[in-house]
């Protein structure tokens, strides 16, 4: 199978019927015990939210979802939060409106590529921003003569996250520059330093801004999920793009999030982040002993995780072996959405599934790199 | 409030908190009985959704869906069925795709005006193509150069369906002339003259052809719902398309609607085209004694309905005094994308609704257009 044509959402694809699938980035794991209680009560919820209006289980749901996760400034109430069906048709919505404004976007790099490929097929043409530029408040960020920067954060596959001190340097500079300032904040909700108020930064600024937030990674719901879209961009059409796409998300969806999001308010974040700590622990326990490069993103919190390969050892190659042995990942070349090369020497493990599974996968994967590693050099 | 500058969801949208909403064409009457046996079941259908692979929770539901409605010729279990969130999305999707083999469409004149405005924002240039010129089958159809036809059929909201004559004729034209055939059967439930096998003629006469099904329109499930994009062309990257927006809907929402599916099959539509039979009815009754023009689709057997104004009486005037007495309808200018004016002497009343509900509606309705006949043509 070539590495090249396909982008990461169809190798995902070819993962769901393996049995030791470590290669989407959506929950997988068992509901915890409070988590189940609440599926357990999804005929209550929905006969309850179609007894409500949607604005009011709308409301409910979005401050219950973005206090959860320290947005205390999300302008709620003032028909500024648009609920999508999930991140990526927020991301399509968004990139449609900003042709409005600019065709030029400064996009982080690397990142998941459906954005970077949303973005294109809307006509964008994109300048890879790098977050050690970011990080480091450097005005190159602005090169390439850019109407617009996106930024994910907390960051996929990395979990590199900008920092209160970055985004104020970033909104003001945008602001100043007339430049749009693009968030992509779905895996928020598994790093605490993530949880400054955004909107409280982005407002003060004046920066013309949209935030997109996402249930999608969060939770076990089976897909069950939205993709929020906060407009702070005042000339964007965006209601315009969004009403062409929906009229409403299903009521029964935002009562069953908004549920999720009190659950995580009350323990369910602290249990989640416990559990990604510990299959994270786990990877680099399991591939400690095998000599590899060190892990590339130490700090990363976030329920993805990459491992560097041995030298000599490609992507592709990794890839292909481990999908013979039932274990599906992800290469990270489509990550590097402008120099694929740059990921060939990553992949990338899920860490958002049942303990014995991911152990299993982790294990035969640990297996092969350290059978890969001694082959490399050897004659053939 | 002006007509002109809002598109027909944003409509809908002011319309969701109101008492007495005859806006949007989604289903918003109480579930007959058995239907809310299957919601009462919400918990274990998502757990039975759980134990299995997307693949075959995917399969069975297309299955059920498909041969409810007479599909017996659809592509199931061979990848061309994609499950996308919406029928909405799914066009966006295909509209996307599109561009790869024309920028020129001949699209059905009127229909619901987000089929025009996703296919516009994809940069496609429209030539409208009347009911009358399809039933026909009117070589001028094909006038403009271009190089796909999209029919809605059944059609919202003229409730028009193309018979298998006529659509024999169109794929066997299309395919001679190598022109893309996408059909949008969204309202197909609602009337069994749409009900013959559109596949096997697909196939037979081998068009390059893409079909947008959904259950969006049929069964109140508070939006929990699904579009199938079928992709008969084959060298369209939609497959790359759909990938940049999803990896799979929910598995839940698919084994929901299987079950509503089968219901459908064990009796549910026969029930469901009562229901809009007998508004349908009402409304008529209720508008008969005012001489207005006759309805103007009086074979629509689809869940919304026409009204014609009375000659003077324009859809915005109407659709304003009508929103003050609370009672939410559509202006039917927008369906008319090209020529928007024609759609000004009508209203759309979706039937789709508890009775008691829709007959407090409608006498409002039918007391305000008796008052505004009486005076209209009197000096003011």
């Amino acid at each position: 199978m070539s590495t090249s044509s396909q982008n990461l959402t169809s190798y995902e694809s070819l993962a769901l019927a393996g049995p030791l699938n470590l290669s989407d980035g959506h929950p997988r794991q068992a509901p915890t015990e409070s988590q189940a209680a609440i599926l357990d009560q999804m005929t209550p919820l929905y006969r309850g939210a179609g007894h409500s209006t949607f604005e009011k289980v709308e409301t409910h749901a979005h401050e219950r979802f973005f206090s959860a996760l320290g947005q205390k400034s999300a302008p709620i109430g003032t028909g500024r939060v648009l609920s999508c069906y999930s991140s990526s048709v927020a991301v399509d919505i968004f990139a449609r409106a900003l042709r409005d404004r600019t065709d030029r976007v400064g996009l982080l790099h690397p990142t998941f590529d459906n954005i970077p490929d949303l973005l294109r097929a809307w006509g964008h043409n994109l300048v890879p921003v790098a977050e050690t530029a970011l990080s480091a408040h450097d005005d190159s960020v602005f090169d390439g003569d850019i109407g617009c920067v996106f930024v994910t954060t907390p960051n996929n596959p990395t979990g590199w996250v900008m920092l209160p001190e970055t985004m104020r340097w970033l909104a003001r500079e945008c602001s100043a520059r007339g430049v749009v300032l693009a968030l992509d904040t779905s895996f928020r909700g598994f790093d605490t330093r993530a949880w400054y108020d955004h909107y409280a930064i982005l407002e003060e600024s004046e920066v013309d801004h949209v935030v997109i937030e996402d249930s999608g990674k969060l939770w076990p719901t089976q897909e069950l999920k939205a993709g929020f879209l906060v407009a702070g961009a005042g000339d964007l059409p965006l209601v315009d793009a969004f009403s062409d796409v929906l009229l409403t998300i299903s009521p029964f969806v935002l009562a069953l999030l908004g549920e999720f999001a009190a659950d995580a308010a009350d323990g369910g974040f602290a249990r989640l982040h416990a559990m990604v700590s510990e299959h994270r622990v786990f990877v680099r326990n399991a591939l400690a002993e095998l000599n590899l490069p060190a892990p590339p993103d130490p700090e990363s919190r976030v329920s993805v995780e990459r491992v560097a390969l041995p030298p000599g050892v490609s992507a592709g190659e990794a890839y292909t072996a481990l999908s013979d042995m039932d274990v599906h990942v992800l290469p990270c070349g489509p990550f590097h959405w402008d120099e694929p090369g740059e990921g060939d020497s990553f992949i990338r493990l899920s860490l958002a599934r049942d303990t014995e599974m991911l152990r299993q996968a982790v294990t035969r994967t640990a297996s092969w790199l350290a059978q890969a590693r001694a082959s490399v050099g050897r004659p053939a």
